[in-house]
């Protein structure tokens, strides 16, 4: 039942393994420094003198990596999204039965969300100020993610394991529901990120397959 | 299987509709240039100046009404709140079968999500902007609509018309799918707000009562 080892690493990964993707030094500081900013007060309302500040550079010193904030935001997005991406790759890669494998993707992807709400806020609700490039590889990567769990729901259904009105309607939900988690999710709260995959696994399989829920 | 006409005039309400509630004149144009600032740019980044200025007021009328922008951001959060409360209160006192009634509940309150995508963003994601009077009146109606799905949940459970492994868990996850809603749909996407609640209902179905779906 539970997510392979592998999975595990990437849902519980600590949040220095997320920032230890950008070079040490003055370039993930700034990144760092950048998702204080837009996680505190948001994309709009902060100043390209403000991370510059905060990661303890000029910012002349700044622009020598980062051209604009907008700069900062897409690598901090292309990040935030190629993890999520991960979680799913390598779930969808554990070699356990399909219905199994995919139900256990929904707690995974869920639980990934409950341990990294804040990254996860910013990745999802600064989008629209996103630049055209940045956007289109973002959007890249979500239709991506979308697509395989749609194209699993779509074998399922094919030998009879899956019923469901609307596969890439499901499929959206699903992947939603666990986003959602980033919203509300309470580390102070009665449930563990675990617990949260464990119930959102079983409501996956309710979705998908009643027939073998309950 | 639709909703009734009551809360199906509530989920469909013009936006006309939801400013109606505040007084014509300076302190409604003030509350929608309020919230064009925040769903376009954020709280944080919103100044009460251009708040006035968009209103077509100076800001000392501003404050005749309003004492700051997180005033006027508490007026937009309860009254988006409770637009939303309406909707689960109304479609609970249809006369319809409980677990029907509850499932419908769940549609509307998706339906709603996708018919006030702006609005519902702006209630969602600003609430750590609220001060602590508005805060708290605002949870007590989130705690409110919560309890009344975890209510009806629990009522189903005990004569056996849905079988659940968490109440409050699935309460929250149910209420949880459907807000997310607001962050994804697009008007002009595939699907009108009434097949989101159709599906999104028959989603609710399978989660709380397997044996009744498919």
């Amino acid at each position: 039942m539970a997510a392979s080892t592998d999975t595990d690493a990437i849902v519980r990964a600590d949040a220095d393994d997320f920032w230890s993707q950008f070079p040490a030094g003055g370039q993930r500081e700034l990144v760092r420094a950048a998702f204080e900013r837009f996680a505190a007060v948001g994309f709009a309302a902060t100043t390209t003198r403000e991370i510059a500040s905060t990661a303890g550079l000029s910012p002349a010193a700044m622009y020598a990596w980062f051209p604009s904030k907008a700069a900062l935001l897409a690598a901090l997005s292309r990040a935030g999204h190629r993890a999520a991406h991960d979680v799913i790759d390598t779930s969808l890669a554990a070699g356990t039965p399909r219905l199994q494998r995919l139900v256990d993707t929904i707690g995974a992807f869920a639980a990934w969300h409950a341990h990294h709400p804040r990254i996860a806020r910013v990745v999802q609700y600064e989008l629209a100020h996103l630049e055209p490039d940045a956007y289109a590889d973002v959007a890249a990567l979500r239709r991506g993610m979308q697509g395989r769990i749609a194209d699993e729901i779509t074998e399922l259904v094919a030998c009879g394991e899956a019923d469901v009105p609307d596969v890439s309607g499901v499929a959206r939900a699903l992947l939603s529901l666990c986003i959602d988690v980033c919203r509300w999710f309470d580390p102070a709260g009665a449930r563990t990120p675990e617990e949260i995959g464990q119930l959102y696994r079983e409501l996956a399989l309710r979705c998908l397959a009643p027939a073998h829920a309950g």
